[in-house]
């Protein structure tokens, strides 16, 4: 019973739980460190890692940031910046709304890792509740919009005007130099980006006050489209039927920048005219925080669906013809087509756009309009307190938003509010605006009142039965959210069980690893997401005066310096909401670096073979040629290529994007001749910083030769992918390229170049869980996290390696952080496809590895740190098991179409019913012993993705799609196939049924 | 496509959103309650009110509190209340210590409805994950305290103690006025519940200075037992040794107040000569909240195992032999016998153990044992500049406590640490104590120090070497937490997953209704639930000065005049942390009333044969004598037997104990001669509170005749059940009962009766749940809930009632917030029990109602106001869909013995393996169309509840019980049946065998 003596206690500073946090992100316990290590024949992770990593690019040099800190101390050093940004009411509108986040949407998603920690649903079998919550939120804004086609949410509002901007210029037949007409009454935010969007693509922007009706000073090409807003920024609701009338006439397109709430009182866009409108949702229950995350939203009328940009869940069926969810027409834009790209969009703002549309699940459409018709009255009332009080308001019709003219004494008016915690918005100096929102009570009326030195009273508010200042004609007939999802759950225990039956179909980080290659799918800490649900940093405006805003501004600058030092970069900007947003930001810095030293003619853009499809894209949007350069057998950049493409575009090259460690997982020796060759041609060098996990601490982009590289935080820096989105994008610049960083026409960032977001800080609001990243783990986690990626990718392929062939590696046959498994000799000798391992691993409860990318018919594997060996042990165990099946496809013993691996992913009504396959139903269920029980089964089986392309439906289906379940060949319910009355392959056309409206 | 015109716009009166959370917190819409009530044949809810409650009890003032406010307005509101409390660094110990509770474990089950609304695991089948946890904690308490068996938790370390106390007087042989010897260093919270358990039962105390050895002036009859504590109250770690050995000596049994953390350090007191060890976990990560609610724990040898008062999770086997937990040895305590019952303990402390014993599984026990040095170390080096600094520090040998003699100057060091935000411990005049705890910093300790006037250097205190100051030869050297489960997930990512994959395994609130009769499973809403995690509620200790609680005071006062209103009562104690503490206290005071008036020969209490089985076990631990009255065959209580039995113990008569409405679930009409009578013999009414839900708003116990009641607030009053606790149990009294409320050593209460609870307000720290129900619902919501939960069971009881007869009913017909179904002619006719319909229910993804309580042989259904009408509906369909199955059994077409409900609950492993039963595998897991896909499977078959008696295990079982799994027969794995190498029957064997020390 008894152990050895006890020794000497240790000392308090080795007692210290300073450290202690490193230990809990990264996986592995030493001893299994020491077991993996041995595996792959090191010693230590020291001599793993001088293996692994070229001196030439190594930088030795100790991180110099904070120390490590323990979750205690974070969280206190959280609450003092916190504490150091002030909340007020927020009345400044401008596209951001005070807004009721209900407590069961932010415990039982915004604060639940089923609904934060997981991945895109590409794999759309373990995604069927992510897909049903973004098919409600598509449908939600398709039906306030009365256009019946909405993606899976955009960026922000900015950047989904200047994507509409795009999309109707590609879709229509105007000749090239046609403009882009701009109503004057735009969200200030919103015409910096499209100014931004525009510039490099050659669009001409005509910026014009259209209240008198269409422009007579266009250019003689004419308009490609134009952009309404409704309301305006300034407040006012026009009518736009006749303006609407004319540009169609004119041959422009119609966009229509509109607010979700005021279109529960205000004739739906659609229905007026619009054919594509865009805007945001952050009203609907998403907290302000500072700017964002918050889902952006870009519907288009019939015919244009096959335009939208990013990503669009669409209806389609299992194997047994049962409706199934998954991402539709991923072969336009999921998989960004490189140089021929329209838009470089992949992250959407999932996690954000399934609040939003359980907000409207929440509140149901009587709900959404007692909340917009309490928002509207409120402005009714203060605007009779303020006209009664001799002020002049600026516009009969409004919705929310007041402009109210006080000659000489905004600035007062601004100040009195001010003092009583509430933010109003200075227009000019004889101009004050006032924005109702949700969380605007009489008494807060009453206050504002007060600053305007006019009287007002709350209780006489609450009786007055003034008539409404809705233009007559625009107010809302059109129904909404007519489809039961929206009537069936509000009350809360219905919602909350709503939304866990939802979250219980999908595999997120909290049930399985998900090792997806190029995604660093690690840990996502509680404590790291603690804060970003205090009011402190949710319930910031991003336009609050500074001096509010002191604790934000202070974490913002100290994370800035944090992965300005990690990357050696002269500077960092986070105002890229997205990596896609930090190459495009990037690039624009490049751009503007290079113009003005007066060398705009350098337009070309090299870029490898290898490359994430967004880089090209990137450079199109920025206005470069792209060139590609070849990869030789080894998956390097063709170092004789690249010197060729340098001389024959010497005279025009402005850049070229590469990815290190590559995108085939490999630390290439030659990435500092790579980058000399550039720089000696006038080129400056982008690193794209996808890859990052792999250099935390052992190497930096900036020393090794790099000008500018964005950084996903997404990624190496912990902010959760929220089932696809919220991504984070900053880029970091050397010295010269400082000046050219993302600037914002209301907000001073400290830099000056062109705004790519809306927000001036991008998605602030969640820029904490990063913050705290680097304080737990200080500069030694750091670098000991990137250690373990290094060291996950090694172990799992040296096991995996004689069972897959691993496709690249580097000296001594290493990987980086990743490895690529080549599928393509099985798949020849077999038929069996890495699709089907990706969907029999489902079986097995692992989420699949990256397929295809970036070598097609293969699999990258991704562990990253945060994995233990006993998950590791487990994925290994799995795919062991799933080789040997492929062997007996092989051998014959099993047919080459019923298998287990063809037929995965099985489900519980598969082994309820009726059976007769050649395997036992065991065999589907339980595949190996030792990862039998981890409790999950696919909903669904698999998906046929064409037949939702071909039959798009994008929003709910009807009720009557889910006949009753009749186990074997459809747990879930069944819509009318092919031949049962459903049409027949739709082939090329471009109709879109919208169920819920039809 | 096209609506009506829309009409004008509601005022902002009416479109206030203040009353809106009581739609949220009641179930069906108002469609929904207008078709429940014509089902019922009603037309409104006041006629049905009306006909249900009789018009004797009802009260029609409406409740006089304040106006609904909405989430945010409350939120709003306990901000204010947080923000006047001040929380300072505690280190004022007596069994409160600071702590980190690591954020994952405050995320993953805290804040996760999925562990927080479970219900206790009587239906083991849908609590594997649960009651794996618990078994976590009972390993964890065994192993740490050395001795084999431990329970699922106790209410608090208090009275831990004095169910050791009554425990080691049932087990002994020791004459009948032997008396209890408790050592004079114990902390005086305990000694006070001691002592107030002590006097109804007639145990002597005898508290003596035990530092010299066993007493030798104790009376003839000797002890029966002591109890002492390591470390003691004033922080001394005293070598019991010799002291337990004279005990032993003396036939006295030797129970131990043990600090867990300090036994990672210390030998374990089974080592040394303990019988039984108790206390308190909270350190464990589980916040002070000002007291509680915390698990306390309760150990025991060998041979005591069938003595332990509470739940005790055992190892048992499923129908196929595989592992399976579930509570142990029910028959003896859980369903409390009645009079012949030695506790009346029911709650365990669930939701606090489940995190105490993820604390340890988070940590390891190389992690707890840093802790518990760093603990040290630091009081080591305190003591180190105390005494340099020329103080007196008490003892020489001590854990984490300090006792400083500070001559004349107490208060001033006190008062000089409160200035640098540190509470110490004023003992008196002349000495402070300070306990360090988890959270101490040698920043921390220099303050100490200043405090006391003495030079600290926190930087020297790191590298500090000192020895230890822990008694020679008392180091530990038995291993613990041995078991794998303890090493297994320590990285955040393994925890995160182990947690989801427990909580996985098991029904709550959050996946289904759980319509427990006389339990009340009612929504617990995210923003009730909000405050109790923020460190303004979270952070107190329970003993700070009053000073540094004004927010907690305040929010307690306006709690208990809310109850006082709601219930008729003059006043509220909130100190019971337990209905069944509740039930205790309010039949304390009243025998503190009797006495007071010289009449303490009043013990005789009625209750009548439906009661709740704890009433009678609180009446006997009073020191009344039980009498029980008879129910009719409406179950009502027989007033002519109550009339004899009044007037045949009219001189001794004490009180009566009625539940109303009935356990029976009617509201009977006699309630108010049943009240007269009794007080027309001098005795007094308690009214058991556990059937409030049905009453709140309708009608007022303290004004229709009772004196006293206790209220469930996790019943009524929306505190979740946390899968088994915590409860709180307040009791409301009549103005002449006010003094005779508990009070506390060390606090003041307001109240003079004696203490219940380790804590003064009891488990204060969840209290802002109930706090925020009553502002969010306000007085309308109230009722309205109240008139729904009516409705719920009236609709259930009209839907079912042909296919289940309804077993008692009042007028009309009506039932009042609960039904009762009859099974037993059903069982007569086909052997199907209600244990099948409950086991056949996980199938269709229900949780079972409430068995055999209050009569054998039926089911208690109780919906609550929170389930809408789809949700009763699928139940009425489930509940309708066996009757038809039970009918195939009756027709013969189903076998007796191999049908779907028998088999109940059916396995994935079952349905993936052979077969060959009479029915096919769809109608196991997808008995109806309707309820298919809820996506619940049970994990296990059912249980042997007989099986794990007979061989009690009660700790983690090995690994290596966990065979691989082999599918059909045995998913989860196997532990060795009989004849497979496990002893046979152990009949009544009372040997226990702890797996995880064997």
């Amino acid at each position: 019973m008894a152990d050895a003596a006890p020794g000497p206690l240790p000392t308090l500073r080795a007692l210290s739980p300073a450290g202690s946090f490193a230990a809990r992100h990264i996986g592995p316990r030493p001893a299994e460190t020491a077991e993996m290590l041995a595996t792959i024949g090191h010693d230590s992770l020291r001599s793993l890692v001088d293996a692994t990593v070229p001196e030439g690019v190594r930088d030795r040099r100790p991180l110099d940031l904070p120390a490590a800190a323990d979750e205690s101390a974070v969280l206190a050093a959280l609450r003092e910046r916190a504490e150091a940004n002030e909340v007020f009411s927020s009345m400044i509108g401008l596209g951001y709304s005070g807004t009721v986040t209900p407590a069961v949407i932010q415990r039982v998603i915004l604060e639940n890792p089923a609904w934060y920690t997981a991945y895109t649903p590409y794999q759309p079998e373990i995604s069927q509740g992510r897909l049903e919550a973004l098919l409600n939120f598509q449908t939600m804004v398709a039906d306030l919009t009365g256009l019946p086609v909405a993606g899976a949410s955009m960026l922000d509002e900015a950047t989904a005007a200047a994507e509409a901007m795009t999309l109707v210029r590609r879709a229509g037949r105007a000749k090239a130099d046609a403009v882009f007409v701009v109503d004057a009454d735009t969200l200030p935010q919103t015409l910096a980006v499209l100014r931004t969007r525009a510039e490099p693509l050659g669009i001409g922007l005509h910026v014009a006050d259209l209240s008198g009706g269409w422009p007579d000073d266009l250019p003689e090409a004419g308009a490609f489209g134009v952009l309404l807003s409704f309301p305006g920024a300034g407040g006012a609701v026009r009518d736009h039927r006749a303006l609407a009338a004319a540009a169609h006439e004119a041959g422009a397109a119609v966009v229509v920048a509109a607010d979700l709430l005021a279109l529960t009182l205000l004739e739906a866009p659609g229905e007026w005219g619009a054919d594509v409108a865009c805007g945001s949702t952050q009203r609907f229950g998403v907290p302000l925080g500072f700017g964002g995350p918050h889902a952006g939203y870009l519907s288009v009328r019939e015919g244009l669906a096959r335009q939208l940009p990013g990503r669009l869940v669409g209806v389609s069926v299992d194997a047994d013809g049962a409706v199934a969810y998954r991402l539709a027409l991923q072969t336009r834009e999921q998989h960004i087509r490189r140089e021929k790209a329209t838009s470089n969009i992949c992250t959407a703002q999932v996690l954000l756009a399934v609040m939003a549309g359980a907000y409207a699940v929440y509140h149901g459409p009587d709900g959404l309009t007692a909340i917009a018709a309490r928002v509207h009255r409120s402005a009714v009332v203060l605007a009779g307190w303020l006209r009664a009080g001799g002020l002049e308001v600026a516009h009969e019709a409004f919705f929310d938003t007041l402009t109210v003219a006080v000659p000489g004494r905004a600035a007062d008016v601004v100040a009195a509010a001010a003092q009583r915690r509430i933010n109003l918005r200075l227009v000019d100096a004889d101009t004050v605006a006032v924005a109702c929102d949700e969380t605007t009570t009489p008494e807060i009326l009453a206050l504002v009142a007060e600053a305007f030195g006019v009287p007002g009273d709350p209780d006489a508010a609450r009786d007055d039965d003034g008539a409404d200042a809705l233009p007559a004609g625009l107010r809302r007939r059109t129904p909404f959210l007519t489809h039961p999802v929206f009537s069936a759950h509000r009350s809360e225990t219905a919602l909350m069980r709503y939304l866990r039956s939802l979250s219980d179909k999908d595999l997120a980080l909290d049930r399985t690893m998900i090792p997806l290659g190029s995604c660093t799918m690690k840990l996502n800490s509680a404590v790291e997401m603690a804060a970003i649900t205090w009011p402190e940093f949710a319930g910031i405006h991003p336009f609050a005066p500074a001096g509010q805003t002191a604790g934000y501004r202070r974490l913002i600058d100290e994370l800035c310096e944090g992965l300005a030092e990690i990357t050696g970069y002269a500077a960092v900007s986070v105002q890229p909401n997205a990596g896609s947003q930090g190459e495009f930001a990037g690039l624009m810095a490049i751009r503007g670096y290079h113009h003005a030293r007066g060398e705009a003619f350098r337009d070309v853009c090299l870029i490898p073979s290898s490359a994430h499809g967004t880089n090209a894209a990137s450079a199109v949007m920025a206005g470069m040629r792209v060139v590609v350069v070849a990869c030789d057998e080894a998956g390097n950049v063709d170092l004789a290529d690249l010197r060729a493409k340098v001389e024959r575009h010497a005279d025009r090259l402005a850049a070229i994007m590469i990815t290190y460690p590559s995108t085939h997982g490999v630390f290439e020796t030659e990435v500092q001749e790579i980058c000399a060759a550039v720089h000696d041609a006038g080129g400056q060098v982008y690193v794209d910083g996808a890859n990052l996990n792999a250099m935390v601490g052992l190497a930096r982009p900036g020393r090794f030769g790099s000008d500018v590289s964005h950084l996903n935080l997404h990624k190496t820096f912990c902010i959760p992918h929220g089932g696809g989105g919220p991504g984070v994008g900053p880029i970091g610049v050397r010295e010269h390229l400082v000046p050219f960083l993302p600037g914002h026409p209301l907000v001073d960032t400290g830099a000056q170049g062109p705004a790519v977001s809306a927000a001036p800080w991008g998605s602030a609001g969640i820029l904490p869980i990063s913050w705290a990243y680097l304080r737990l783990m200080g500069p030694d986690g750091l670098q000991r996290a990137t250690e373990h990626a290094i060291l996950g990718a090694n172990y799992l392929a040296a096991r995996l390696r004689e069972h897959f062939p691993v496709l690249y590696t580097g000296r001594d046959g290493l990987v980086a952080h990743e490895c690529i498994l080549d599928i393509r000799p099985l798949t020849k000798a077999t038929g069996v496809t890495n699709d089907d391992i990706a969907k029999r691993l489902v079986d097995f409860g692992f989420h699949a590895p990256t397929m295809s990318f970036p070598v097609a018919g293969t699999l990258m594997v991704e562990p990253t740190e945060s994995e233990d060996k006993r998950e590791l042990d487990r994925f290994v165990e799995a795919m062991v098991a799933i080789r040997a099946e492929i062997d007996k496809v092989a051998s014959g013993e099993y047919d080459r179409e019923d298998n287990p691996l063809r037929n995965a992913p099985h489900t519980l009504a598969m082994v309820a019913g009726e059976w007769g396959r050649p395997y036992p139903r065991s065999t589907a269920v339980y595949p190996v012993p030792g990862l039998a029980g981890r409790g999950y089964l696919s909903p669904v089986r698999r998906i046929d993705q064409a037949y939702g392309d071909r039959n798009l439906v994008c929003s709910c289906p009807s009720p009557e799609a889910f006949a009753e379940p009749e186990p074997p060949s459809a747990p879930v319910g069944r819509v009318p196939g092919r031949g049962e009355g459903a049409p027949d392959d739709l082939g090329t056309t471009e109709d879109v049924v919208g169920a819920a409206r039809a």
